[in-house]
C-alpha cells in the first residue's frame, strides 16, 4: 500500500485543472466515484480531494461535494521586453532602501521580502546544531575561519551540488556572508570598472544596485517567463555593447519567477564559453522547486571554468545567519584574494552551525516540506489575486521560489500604490523596484513566503480595492 | 587596606627601570629593605616584585635577591620614513595573501597574526551569551536583522564610546561583518575609483589590499612611533597630491605600535576639517591599552561629522564571530546605502551574542585582566628578542595592542627569513607587507598575542639563529 498514492491522485486532477479539462465551477466526481474510478480507498480519495481542497484548487459545497474554485492557468503570465541595450549606470538605490526600511516595520503586512516566514524554517533544529556546533570546536568557533570557509560546510556543499548536476569538491568553494557578498566577489573579480555586464530584465533590485555601487553598467536581456534570458536578444546585444559579464538567476528568477529549460542553459553556457564570457549564475532560489526534481543549473553544463555560480542557506535555513558560497570557477584565486581583502574570513559559528545541521541529514527532509508547503502557498496567494484583482491582472505562474510577479492596468502607478499601501501596514516591492529604465511602473512583485492567513487575504483584499480606486480614477478624468 | 597597592608600588619600580636608573644587572633592595622604605607590609613587597617578575623585568637568583633582568627602554624604537609622496597603486597582495594562508597552518607557531590567542578570550561566557541570546530571540535569530545593526548591540557600543570620549547613540553605529567591512564601507562612502588617500607608513598589509581593491591610491605618511603620523608631512604632501580622504590606525597602530597623543589628534581632526577632508579612524586596537586610562580617538574631537570611525571585538572578543561596527558621520545615510547593497544584513547570531554578553556586566572584568597579560606578554617578548637577537636589533615598545615592529640588520631580507622561518613551523610577517614601495625590507612584526610560553621561546631563539645566519653569510661575502 503506498502512503503517498493520493498525492499522485491529486497531482493528476490538478493537471487535469491547470488543462482546464476540468473549469472553475466544475463539479468533481464524488469520493464515491472516484475511489470506484481510480481503485482506490475511500480513504484515499477524501486525502486527494483533501490536498486539493489546502491547495486552494477546490472547494467542498455541503451536501453537494467538490468544485473547481480556481485554475492558474487562466491567469496569462507577463511578458515585457525592453527596447534598449544602451548600458546605463544603474540606481533604484534610494526607492530599494525605502521599500527595505518599510519591510522591517513593526506590525506592517510584508508582502515584499522574498524570504520563508520563520514559521517554515527549522527553527530548534538549527538552535541545537549552533550549540552543539560550538561545543564541538576546539576553540569554540572564536577563532578566525579559514579564508576559504569552514570546511566540513563546503564538503556538504559539495555533496549537495550533486542534485543539480554538480561534480565538486570542497576545493571548489568559498564561502561568503550571504549570496549577495558571493555576487560582489565574482562581479569584482570578473570585471573592471566601468564595464557592462547583462542582466535581466525584470531584475532583482539588489542585482542592479550592486553594479551600479561597482561602476558597471548594465545591458538589461528581456526575460521571457516559460524559457528565461532571451538568448537571440543577448547575442545581438553583444555586437553593439562589450559585455564584459552576465549575471542571470537562471532558477526562479527573482521577480519574473523564469525557470530556463535544461537545453537553454547548455546553449548560453556553450555560447559564452565560445565568447570567453564568464557568466555569473546566481541559483539562490534553485532548491524551492514545486516540480519533481530540481532543475540543474548552468554550472553543470560549464567545462572551462566560465561559470561562476552563486548560492547561499538565507532562502531555505536562515536568513539572519548570512551564509552563502561561491564556486568561482576558473576564478577561485581571484575570488579568494578578494575575499582576504575585504572580509579576512566568514563568521565562524553559523558556517559551523549549518554544517552541523546537513551533517544531521534533516537537510532532505526539511526541503521536501518547504516545498510542498511554498507550492500551496503560492497557489493560495496566486488564487487570492485572481479573485479579488480587478480582472486585467496578469500573474505570473513560477515553478518554484517565493514570489508572483504581477502586472496591473497600465494606470496603475505601482510606486503611488506602495506608498498608500503603507499606510494601511502593507509592504509590497513596485515594479519600478526591477528596472534602470522606468519599466514595470504599474508592476508589482508579491511574495508568497509566509503562510496564507486571514491577515494576508485581508492585506491582498484591501490592495485590490486601492488598485480598483486608482483605475476608477484615472478612467473618470 | 588598599588590595592593589602592591601594583602601585611595581609601576614606580617599572618607572626606575625604564628610566634606567635601575639598569640590567641592578641588584634591587631586599623584600624586608622594600617594605621599610615604602612603608608597606612584607607580603605587599614580596607582591610588587613578583609582579615584576612575571613581567620579566626582574630576576630572583636563589640566596642573593632580586636583580634587574631587563629594561625595554634600552631598545631604541624604530623611525622609518620614505622619499616620495607620489600616490600609488597598491598591491603586497601576493605576499599578504601567503602569509595567511600560512599563518592557519596546523603546527605553525604564529608570531604574525594580531590577534590574541584563544586562551585570553573569554570562551565560556560568549558561549552562554550566544545561546541565551538564541533562546530569547522570537525568531531564534534566523530572521534577517535590521539593516543598521543589532539594536541592544548598537547601544552597548553607544555606552562603551564614552571611554573615548563619544557621546553616542545607537542611531549613529552601523554594525559591520568586522572592521575590515567596515573600512570598506568608509572608504566607498568618501572616495571615487581612482582617488588617493593618505595612508600610515608602515601600514598594515589589510589596508593597503583595500585600497587596491577599490581602485584607490595611496599615499603614505611615515609615522613617528612617538607621536604618530607626521601632521607636517601630511600638509606637505596634501599641496602636491589631491587627498581625498585620510585613513589611520590613531591608537597602537599595527605594526609600528605608534599612539598618537591627543594634542596631536585634536591637531590633526582640525586640519581636515579644515578642509573637508574626510578621517576614517581605525579604532580597532583602542580599548588594547596598557597604561591607566584608554586613550582618547579622533573621533571625540569630530565637531563637524568629518570622522569615521571603525572598530570591532575581533581583537578583544572573538575574531571569528566577525562582528564590527563604524560610526559614519556625516556619511551614514551613504554607509547605510552601501550595506544593503553588498550585504542586506550582517548576520543576526553573533551579533546578539556580543549584545548578550555586554549586557552581563562582563566586558570590563575581561578587558582589565586582557590588558594586563598582553602588557606582560609584551614585556616577556620584547626582553627575548632582545635577548636572543643581534644586538643591532631595533624594537618598536607599544603601549598597547598586539605586535612588535623589530627592525633588524638592513644584510636581512625578511621574506626570505619569512620562508626560511616557515621551514622550522615559525611564521612571522615580513616588512615587506607594510609599504607599497617595498621599504621594511629588514623588519618583522611579531604578534605577541599568545602567552610566552617554551615553544615561543624555542621558536624566537630559531628566529634569532637564522637571522644571525644570514648576518654573517651577508659579512662573509
Amino acid at each position: 500500500m503506498n502512503e503517498f498514492l493520493y498525492l499522485q491522485i491529486a497531482e493528476k486532477l490538478q493537471q487535469q485543472i491547470e488543462k482546464q479539462v476540468l473549469k472553475t465551477g466544475d463539479k468533481l466526481p464524488s469520493v464515491r466515484a472516484l475511489s470506484k474510478e481510480q481503485g482506490i480507498s475511500l480513504t484515499t480519495a477524501y486525502q486527494a480531494y483533501g490536498e486539493l481542497e489546502t491547495k486552494g484548487l477546490i472547494e467542498a459545497r455541503p451536501k453537494s461535494g467538490y468544485y473547481v474554485r480556481f485554475s492558474p492557468s487562466q491567469y496569462p503570465r507577463t511578458v515585457s521586453r525592453q527596447k534598449t541595450t544602451k548600458p546605463q549606470q544603474v540606481s533604484v538605490a534610494s526607492v530599494a532602501t525605502l521599500v527595505y526600511q518599510k519591510m522591517r516595520q513593526e506590525g506592517v503586512t510584508r508582502l515584499s521580502l522574498a524570504t520563508p516566514s520563520v514559521d517554515l524554517l527549522p527553527e530548534a533544529k538549527l538552535n541545537k546544531s549552533m550549540m552543539e556546533a560550538i561545543r564541538r570546536s576546539a576553540s569554540s568557533c572564536l577563532e578566525y575561519e579559514d579564508l576559504q570557509g569552514h570546511l566540513q560546510l563546503r564538503e556538504h556543499i559539495a555533496k549537495n551540488a550533486f542534485s543539480w548536476g554538480g561534480i565538486l569538491t570542497a576545493e571548489e568553494i568559498v564561502t561568503t556572508q550571504g549570496c549577495m557578498e558571493a555576487l560582489v566577489y565574482c562581479l569584482k573579480a570578473v570585471t573592471e570598472h566601468g564595464d557592462s555586464v547583462a542582466i535581466e530584465s525584470p531584475v532583482y533590485f539588489g542585482i542592479s544596485n550592486v553594479l551600479h555601487s561597482l561602476g558597471l553598467k548594465a545591458v538589461e536581456i528581456p526575460v521571457d517567463p516559460e524559457t528565461g534570458v532571451d538568448i537571440t536578444y543577448l547575442e545581438k546585444a553583444m555586437k553593439t555593447v562589450a559585455i564584459k559579464a552576465c549575471l542571470f538567476v537562471t532558477n526562479f528568477s527573482n521577480p519574473s519567477g523564469a525557470n530556463m529549460p535544461a537545453e537553454r542553459k547548455k546553449q548560453l553556457v556553450e555560447l559564452l564559453h565560445k565568447k570567453k564570457i564568464p557568466l555569473i549564475e546566481d541559483d539562490i532560489y534553485g532548491e524551492m522547486y514545486f516540480g519533481k526534481t530540481r532543475p540543474v543549473t548552468c554550472k553543470s553544463f560549464d567545462t572551462g571554468g566560465w561559470v561562476l555560480l552563486c548560492s547561499s542557506i538565507s532562502k531555505a535555513l536562515a536568513p539572519g545567519y548570512r551564509v552563502g558560497w561561491c564556486l568561482p570557477g576558473r576564478y577561485l584565486d581571484k575570488v579568494l584574494h578578494l575575499k582576504l581583502m575585504s572580509s579576512v574570513s566568514s563568521a565562524t559559528p553559523t558556517q559551523a552551525a549549518i554544517a552541523h545541521f546537513f551533517e544531521t541529514g534533516r537537510y532532505d527532509l526539511h526541503m521536501r516540506n518547504l516545498r510542498k508547503t511554498l507550492h500551496t502557498q503560492c497557489l493560495r496567494y496566486t488564487q487570492a489575486i485572481a479573485s479579488f484583482f480587478p480582472s486585467d491582472t496578469k500573474i505570473s505562474r513560477p515553478a518554484g521560489g517565493f514570489v508572483l510577479w504581477v502586472e496591473l492596468n497600465p494606470a496603475v502607478d505601482a510606486l503611488e500604490l506602495f506608498h498608500e499601501a503603507l499606510t494601511y501596514g502593507i509592504s509590497i516591492a513596485p515594479g519600478q523596484l526591477f528596472s534602470a529604465h522606468g519599466k514595470f511602473r504599474h508592476h508589482i512583485r508579491v511574495s508568497f513566503g509566509a503562510p496564507y492567513t486571514p491577515l494576508i487575504e485581508k492585506s491582498l483584499k484591501t490592495l485590490a480595492r486601492l488598485i480598483t480606486q486608482k483605475i476608477n480614477k484615472s478612467q473618470s478624468r
